[in-house]
């Protein structure tokens, strides 16, 4: 008398943590300078020393119930005023205080807005390579999930194979942009032929279609790389936010969803998210992290350590004969697996303790997922293994 | 296009908040000492210092990593240990950190193990009072929601009012003690009949109805009494806990769910709990506020200021002719309105900006709650009001 589903999904462990778990053990038995961990999206880099100082001046204020206390439900008023601010300032499109709902990270945000659309038969589309937890999200929270098969070539959109997957049912569609796995940043281009074509079926359906923006590597980007602010490109466009990456404050929990007011019925939309938040648990986000947020909503990254490890893999994995498209964003490469079968590399490189997450469940079973938040001298000491690794093949 | 359950749920403020943002308005008109704000149970004593001590330490770590990284869904291992032995300690019932499931706060543990036990069909009960939102988290998500009508001369739990709501498709009911709004601790006795009741009809159904045990207020209680720990009178138990109230923390949303051994199904529960949170958005709760509590596991809150307002609150309005059962816990007073219309009394009310919270939500249309975590000040002006206003009825 449990609920099957839930056990399923609490019972079966991601493959990507059960990596990292391997990677735990196996360090013990044969030294941690011998084990290769590629797996987790975890950020390498610290805090910034401003949201740092944030965190003390905040803890150390005489104030206790002003720091700890409940805030509105959708965020504290400096936290929303400085963060549609930033936006505004940084992509033009006019964000107010009153679009932004501050939520417990990016997943809740995005779960709040696929509840908010999920009216009978609704379907929300994602296109591979996509971040694997979107599939329960989607199907738990009571829409139909829809993969878009990705175009390996390049990994940016296809938006033919997009449009042969729309019907009259599709409420919305998960961009992810810079890309967890790929890499890759959706061009300006990319995304406008997106924009033409949904504006197109939505004439023809009679009802919005929305792209969910999912944007927790936007600050993440190389090579002086423009990030297309989506709403700017299809106004139907809600952004699902988060500091995890761009702050290193992953276990946090601090991000929001922006309904911007150039989306159609954004009013009712943004209250539609509201009570999906409040039928998730939400009360508020977590109020210290609020602060945070609203004393380093202009702060970025420092990203030299990122670039070096994407540059020195990606230099020496094409160099050894490894495909791959230059990833330009986010912290991954996602590299096609000599042979063919992503699975069955991976089990190979597991036994070198090289540990490589293959890319089935992002929607690509032919790439594995190589994480760069990792430390630059265990990027050089596994070259000769993935070296040695294609030589087989 | 857009979910109207959900739009309504976000459309719709709450009476509490409502009469709140009025008090703010007033304030601003007839001067902050001349509204008497009885509205919100949030905690208006400081963060004992150990806990703010936590924060500010904490905040201080060079690691800046190892502070706000992800940690394991389930929680940081420390924030487990220090936890379960604190419950065991002090209740008797072996807990291991095993059993422990760190979540943002009260409302997504509830919510987790709703979903976690909502099976086809399946139906929740509530006892009257009851905190309004337990309707819409378990109405979305999954459950028919059932509530038993009070037995307002004690506000105990009427064993027999459950009774006739059990049916074979009963899968579990809330338990909330000590209670918001009533303030009543639930006594070893009561407890045990319901336990009684409940192991009966688990064995005439075949299968276990578990008692969800919402327990944010479980160490603000007063005059020295105890507060059963319910997992010891009735195994099929599962332990929803906030640090909100008793660390002074309302927006810092870190709580637990507790699925102990001695709960049938143990394991399977705890893995659907886990796949419940997993679709709710849950990644971890936030990290710092983990660590925060794997310090301060055994300080419990100083009630002095509590326990003052409740005793001076409660014999001014029994004195003029109120009718209130004599809360042992929590931080509200749940009396009896004076014409026996709290909907209109709490307008009467209102008018000399004297702010009550009406039963309706609560299940007890005739009752006002009143919340003494407020300052003593603020009650002695306001008893003059509450004195006039009996007067007239």
């Amino acid at each position: 008398m449990i609920s099957q589903s839930m056990y399923a999904l609490g019972a079966n462990r991601s493959c990507i943590r059960e990596l990292f778990e391997y990677g735990l053990k196996q360090a013990q038995i044969v030294g941690k300078e011998n084990v290769f961990d590629f797996s987790l999206g975890n950020p390498s880099i610290p805090a910034p020393d401003t949201v740092q100082e944030a965190f003390q001046s905040l803890s150390a204020q005489e104030d206790s119930l002003a720091v700890h206390g409940y805030t509105p439900a959708a965020g504290c008023p400096d936290a929303r005023i400085a963060a549609a601010n930033d936006l505004t300032a940084r992509f033009g499109v006019p964000i107010r205080p009153e679009n932004l709902f501050f939520t417990c990270g990016a997943a809740p945000a995005l779960i709040s807005v696929v509840r908010a659309l999920a009216v009978e038969d609704a379907e929300i589309l994602a296109i591979a390579p996509f971040f694997p937890e979107y599939r329960p999200f989607v199907e738990q929270n009571g829409a139909k999930f829809t993969v878009v098969p990705a175009d390996t070539d390049t990994f940016q959109i296809p938006v033919a194979g997009v449009e042969k997957k729309l019907t009259p049912h599709t409420q919305g569609i998960i961009v992810n942009s810079p890309n967890n796995p790929s890499g890759v940043v959706y061009s300006r281009e990319n995304l406008a032929a997106l924009a033409e074509l949904l504006t197109r079926k939505s004439q023809e359906y009679g009802h919005p279609i929305y792209i969910l923006a999912d944007e927790p590597y936007r600050e993440l980007v190389y090579d002086g790389l423009e990030v297309p602010f989506i709403p700017a490109v299809y106004p139907n466009t809600v952004v699902c936010y988060s500091y995890s990456k761009s702050l290193s404050l992953p276990g946090e929990r601090i991000g929001y969803v922006c309904v911007p007011d150039c989306a159609a019925d954004s009013e009712e939309l943004f209250a539609a998210v509201a009570g999906a938040a409040r039928v998730l648990g939400h009360v508020c986000a977590p109020s210290l992290q609020q602060q945070v947020a609203a004393r380093c909503a202009e702060i970025r990254p420092n990203l030299e350590a990122y670039d070096r490890n994407r540059r020195t893999l990606y230099d020496a994995l094409t160099a050894y004969g490894y495909a791959c498209v230059k990833p330009n964003g986010a912290f991954y490469l996602f590299v096609r697996a000599p042979g063919g079968d992503a699975q069955a590399f991976s089990d190979r490189a597991k036994k070198e303790n090289l540990l490589l997450v293959p890319g089935g469940d992002f929607g690509c079973p032919e790439f594995f997922r190589a994480s760069t938040c990792v430390s630059h001298d265990m990027i050089l000491r596994s070259l000769p293994v993935f070296q040695r690794l294609i030589a087989e093949y």
